[in-house]
């Protein structure tokens, strides 16, 4: 009979406790969880301050009684682990109901204690109606904030996946929201211009959003008792009625390092492939730890319920001698923002560049559906591959409809190390509501494959912004297209539809950069002109993603 | 310069001809289409029909003027190829609007003349009153029809993807409609049981439903003389004031024939990996030709427009030397019934067993994103794969939301060669509103994996219905939901969270095949009983997936 003890009670304790019991009936597992809830949706807690998910008890996907029951798994709620001893197996718990403390001893232990969200050491933390939002406790509180004191005014700091969250929640209870942004871009997982739609979807919906612009320090105002006066970097003063602090998590590996296990680099428990920390009858799982990232090859530390769940279920395995190995994190991500869906897999530019790895970037602005069916949207979409190799290295989408499909289709084509040109054969659904003949991804696999090949010089805005002495803008929109989207500045203006009667118009010693509203236009006259010698080069994206590029 | 003659002008007519233009400026290139429209959204008609899409207009993706102007392409309508010369490499056409006929040279030909609605030799379909769909003519003739003539009831013939639309078309023009099947379901690419909900859809909407019931005669009803009556195979007859017929579509040879080009097995053009015919300055593609299933190895012909797309693209690719393969087609399709969707991909259980292929299926129906965020719906998810391998054979799915996602996921980790080991690993996209930390995608790998591994006896609804001596039902669902939603005949009902108290009730010398209502609670009940020596199995899909086979 093996002795399984687990820490933490939700995504990834939770899964390796529910594991083990189906692995083997006659284990003791015993799992200490030191809130008053297990297996919660914390991923539905915006939503529930929100509104959409009207009913509290929606959040709880098992009580302690119904694990238990279902189980056979010793629950304990309000017991906080406060050491491990990995010499004598055995770890330290206090009972946070009756402050008694107690030993248990342990043959596997598994840690699951997830991660904290991050408070910068700022003056002022520490005031009334400031919150981050963890667990079921922080969001009853913000939600009691909201319903005793009616803010009118709500500040988050930190435009990632949960402070997006929160101001759409924010927004949709009525409250004006302000975001604060350190960095020039909301959602670090995308680029730059893949961000800026976001921007202009918060601004749409009356959010204040201040990018660049840090949150130094927060005090009382002196007017409104209530209120609070943050302090910005830039020297301006906001005042507002709550704050909401989500600039990130940290792993939890205080009880970790104490007991000596290593940490990596960037701060998460050091597991090997198969889950287990540097004692190996110490398992560590989810936003606690860090991995190899899928794509590169070097630490990560990917906090996202996803691997949580599937790492818990390994460990279980790997407790039971099955030996598997974690197949890593790609970082498969997605978040709502209004109507907008952002999503992403692999590296973005500024990862790639960071790691100092080639790369090439194409877009396609291709209908979620056939367009001519009610209800398509434009699916902005952005792959990164190796030029050489033409492996894809990562993808980034947002748009309002069919954003999660087709970062899942290339989630997995990356991750079955398909090539961009395996991207054209993908055979995917299609009938008018639903898809097209060409989906957005097989667009974007001919893309991608014809610049691999050279038959698509592409460039980018980079380059269109800097032009040489030899070199010209070539614009192929209709004169109508300029008059209502504006164009780039000193471009020339042949439509697509006159090229080929106006050759004589272009020199044949400069090159020539073409651009079009979204690249298809602009590839098409791109392969005329390449066709009859001219030297030229198509802008990836066009004026559609240039301008996001603003 | 080469002199590329292109038959047909729509799917893969016009994408070989756009993508010829484009590798090759200086190239002769022209393209026949007997009708007066080319490039035309086929797959949007009954969508039209049904006032979706409003406008006619919307379904002519480019204009014969267009297409010449931006690709230079002489196209030339109402102009049919009457026969191709292979020796002179020369075709002759008939002018369709003054009746002459010249002749034309190529040095490259495309076929990619499509399929024709197939039409059985029954007595009476000439009468008036009668369509089939297959073209904008088509379509006209049958809104004229429902202007003029208002008919309050129509008959559909085939239960297939066109069938099924025009169904879902003239009911929502609230024309009450009957839909007539051969078969003992509609939707043939999928298995009876995942048919079934489609067939609930149907009916639920209105639809009189007749499966297993051919046509066998028309006339024109006596009674009143705009009515048709109908003969049908079950001695009834039934009047109706219009008649789509829908049983699927033949491919295009005649042209190929009579040139001596071979056929293959099935009726269709014979092509190799590139796409040439028997003659290899013949190229054919599209609903015309016949081509390996990606999965069987075997013929298959499977008329779809992203294949006929990417044939077409290939085939210009291939006029200009590159030599490329097609990849084959797995034959994933998609369509809407109503508020239903419903998806295929690879081999369903009907072909694999005609083909004699060894194969496991399993079934899950989870949720189609957080169960708790508003909108969450089932999808009712089949996996098919080999027992040995691991290897993906098909995937089927039923649902009202998410349906297509979860195929196009299936549909290149199929491609991919992953196995369903594979799919346990699969990284996708989460966040409450889209998907759930655990996609069905990867709960179908879990499940799949376990009874790979032998950690899970999954029996099907035909050893439940047909039980020996040796074995007994467990129904592990609480007493209420068999109060409400039924139960199988025979079943000894211990509520899952009662089982292990409950363990003397039942016998260690029979077999167990434990149910729930979708599989998910059966099996850690299995996990139970099967770890502690009970012999036990486990019905796939539940209570659900038994319903679905009635
Ligand atoms: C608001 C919010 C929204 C999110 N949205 C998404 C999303 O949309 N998609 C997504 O993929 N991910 C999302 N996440 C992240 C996801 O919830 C986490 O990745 C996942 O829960 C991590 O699982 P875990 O088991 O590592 O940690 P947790 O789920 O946090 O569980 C750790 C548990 O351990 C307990 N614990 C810690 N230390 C001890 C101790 N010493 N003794 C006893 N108990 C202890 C804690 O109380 C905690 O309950 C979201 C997170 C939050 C907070
Ligand atoms: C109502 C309907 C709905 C559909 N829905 C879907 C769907 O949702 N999803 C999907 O994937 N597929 C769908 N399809 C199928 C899809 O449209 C076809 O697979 C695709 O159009 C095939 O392309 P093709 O080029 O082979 O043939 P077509 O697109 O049919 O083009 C062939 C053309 O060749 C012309 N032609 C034939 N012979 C000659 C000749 N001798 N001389 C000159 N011209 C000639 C014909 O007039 C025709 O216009 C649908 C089809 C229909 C009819
Ligand atoms: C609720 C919770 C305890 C469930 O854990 P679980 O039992 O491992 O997971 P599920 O209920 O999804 O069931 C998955 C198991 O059922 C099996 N299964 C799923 N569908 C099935 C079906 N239709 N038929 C048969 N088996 C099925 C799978 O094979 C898997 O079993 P395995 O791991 O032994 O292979 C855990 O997911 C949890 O605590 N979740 C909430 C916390 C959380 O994830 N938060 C972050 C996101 S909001
Ligand atoms: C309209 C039609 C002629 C267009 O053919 P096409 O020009 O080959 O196809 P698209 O407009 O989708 O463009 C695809 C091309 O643009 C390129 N492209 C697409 N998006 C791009 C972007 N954003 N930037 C640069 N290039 C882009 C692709 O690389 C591809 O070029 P390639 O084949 O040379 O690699 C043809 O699809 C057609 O006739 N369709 C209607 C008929 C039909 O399909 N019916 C059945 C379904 S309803």
């Amino acid at each position: 009979m093996t002795k399984i003890v687990i820490i933490g009670g939700v995504a990834g304790g939770a899964s390796a406790a529910a594991r083990a019991r189906r692995l083997d009936e006659s284990s003791e597992i015993i799992m200490f969880e030191r809130g008053a809830y297990i297996s919660f949706a914390n991923c539905g807690l915006p939503y529930h301050i929100a509104g959409d998910i009207s009913e509290r008890d929606d959040l709880l996907l098992q009580t302690p009684d119904g694990f238990s029951t279902r189980f056979n798994v010793d629950v304990r709620v309000l017991q906080e682990v406060t050491a491990i001893d990995s010499e004598q197996k055995q770890v330290s718990i206090k009972n946070l109901s009756n402050g008694e403390t107690y030993i248990e001893s342990y043959d596997k232990l598994v840690l699951s204690p997830g991660a904290a969200p991050i408070m910068p050491p700022l003056p002022g933390l520490d005031l009334p109606h400031i919150y981050s939002l963890r667990n079921l406790p922080d969001m009853d509180r913000i939600i009691d904030d909201m319903q005793r004191h009616k803010p009118q005014h709500a500040t988050v700091v930190g435009g990632g996946f949960i402070g997006l969250e929160m101001v759409e929640a924010l927004t949709e209870r009525g409250i004006k929201t302000t975001l604060l942004e350190l960095g020039p871009q909301v959602m670090a997982p995308v680029d730059a211009e893949m961000a800026k739609p976001l921007h202009q979807e918060l601004e749409g919906h009356g959010v204040d959003l201040r990018l660049n612009t840090a949150l130094e320090a927060v005090e009382r105002a002196s007017s409104a008792k209530r209120k609070l006066k943050l302090n910005l970097s830039n020297n301006k003063t906001l005042t507002t009625d709550m704050l909401i602090m989500a600039i990130g998590v940290k792993p939890e590996t205080s009880l970790a390092k104490a007991a000596g296990l290593e940490l990596g680099n960037l701060g998460g428990i050091k597991v090997n492939q198969e889950m287990q920390s540097s004692d190996p009858d110490i398992y560590a799982v989810g936003d606690a730890v860090e991995d190899l990232h899928w794509v590169s090859q070097q630490s990560a530390f990917i906090p996202l319920a996803g691997p949580a769940n599937r790492q818990g279920r390994l460990a279980a395995n790997n407790i039971f001698g099955a030996k598997q190995a974690y197949k890593q994190t790609q970082g498969t991500a997605i978040c709502k923002v209004f109507d907008l869906a952002v999503a992403s897999t692999g590296l973005n530019e500024k990862q790639l560049s960071a790691q100092g790895i080639s790369y090439e970037k194409v877009y396609v602005h291709s209908a979620s559906h056939a367009s001519y069916y009610p209800g398509a949207e434009s699916v902005n979409l952005k792959l990164l591959f190796c030029p050489e190799t033409g492996t894809i290295l990562g993808a980034q989408a947002v748009g309002k409809d069919g954003i999660d499909k087709r970062i899942d289709v290339l989630a997995v084509a990356q991750r079955a190390g398909l090539k961009v040109e395996d991207l054209q054969d993908l055979e995917l659904c299609y009938a008018p509501p639903f898809g097209s003949a060409k989906d957005p991804v097989n667009q974007i696999g001919f893309v991608a494959s014809n610049v691999r090949n050279g038959s698509h010089k592409i460039c980018h805005s980079h380059e269109i912004d800097n032009l040489s002495d030899s070199q010209m803008i070539l614009d192929v929109r209709n004169p109508q297209e300029l008059l209502n989207n504006g164009a780039i500045p000193g471009a020339l203006n042949i439509p697509l539809d006159q090229l080929r009667d106006r050759l004589d118009e272009l020199p044949k010693d400069m090159e020539i950069l073409i651009y079009c509203f979204v690249g298809l236009r602009g590839y098409v006259a791109y392969r005329q002109l390449a066709n009859q010698g001219f030297k030229a080069k198509n802008l990836s994206g066009g004026y559609k993603t240039w301008l996001n590029m603003r």
